[in-house]
């Protein structure tokens, strides 16, 4: 591999594949794309960038390694635990152990961020009906998912 | 510490410190400063960045573990092994193991990059005089130091 990998239009990069986020099978999600921009033998971290359309969001999930994300395009929103985060450029957010996460891409705007984590990882746990009730119950975690509004709205 | 660290103005970040980038008496560079993103025991990898003021530049040094750059702001210049890289936003650098590195932001610009490494890592080695002299005497690695220039102008 080149030591140097030019960036291209678009938050795209040489040599780099634009992959599916997930089997999307496993794993609810919506418009979400995955560049692995880093990884190898000799690294113990890998770095990805991961892109949510507008209107798009990553599957609610959590696992016990932890994320180190940095928000590199557009705007949205986070759930981190029980914490809903507005995120702009540049900003910094760290998805601790076992914390339910989801990034979400508000309507009119991608939203696209470098993401940190270990290269050895365990696999995500998505939430059971009772655990996904437990979050909807909250209601700002609710407005979050796009339920209460939807409900207030004709 | 909080799951959201907001940008602040001019790449800084809310309880992010901006530290010297090395001891001086350590090593020899110019005008820079190291922010560390995010560095936890339960992480492998570290996240940093770093920014060359204009006209400065990083220590010429190598080292077994591996950089993965990110550059996030300006634009400038990197010796890696025998390369010489010409580098602009969103480019990504790959700094391998034991290859000869340094960082050069332009007379009139920062450079600002990301940088991946592992947590755990050894401590870089500087070039003896013969390891200079070597890399001085191939004529495009003397332009990037500012040798070659220099001794061509009045």
């Amino acid at each position: 591999m080149s030591v140097l990998r030019k960036a291209l239009p678009d938050f795209k990069w040489e040599s780099v594949d634009v992959r599916a986020y997930k089997d999307e099978a496993t794993a609810p999600f919506r418009t979400v794309t995955r560049q692995v921009l880093a990884s190898a033998p000799d690294l113990a971290g890998e770095l990805r960038y991961f892109e949510v359309a507008p209107g798009g969001w990553t599957t609610l999930e959590r696992h016990a390694h932890v994320h180190a994300v940095t928000i590199l395009r557009g705007s949205g929103r986070a759930l981190v635990g029980h914490e809903v985060l507005e995120l702009g450029l540049m900003d910094l957010v760290t998805v601790p152990a076992w914390a339910w996460h989801q990034f979400r891409a508000p309507p009119d705007e991608a939203l696209g961020f470098l993401c940190m984590v270990d290269a050895e990882r365990d696999r995500p746990q998505l939430p059971t009906a009772e655990q996904r009730a437990d979050l909807e119950a909250i209601p700002e975690i609710a407005r979050f998912f796009g339920l209460a509004s939807l409900s207030q709205e004709p």
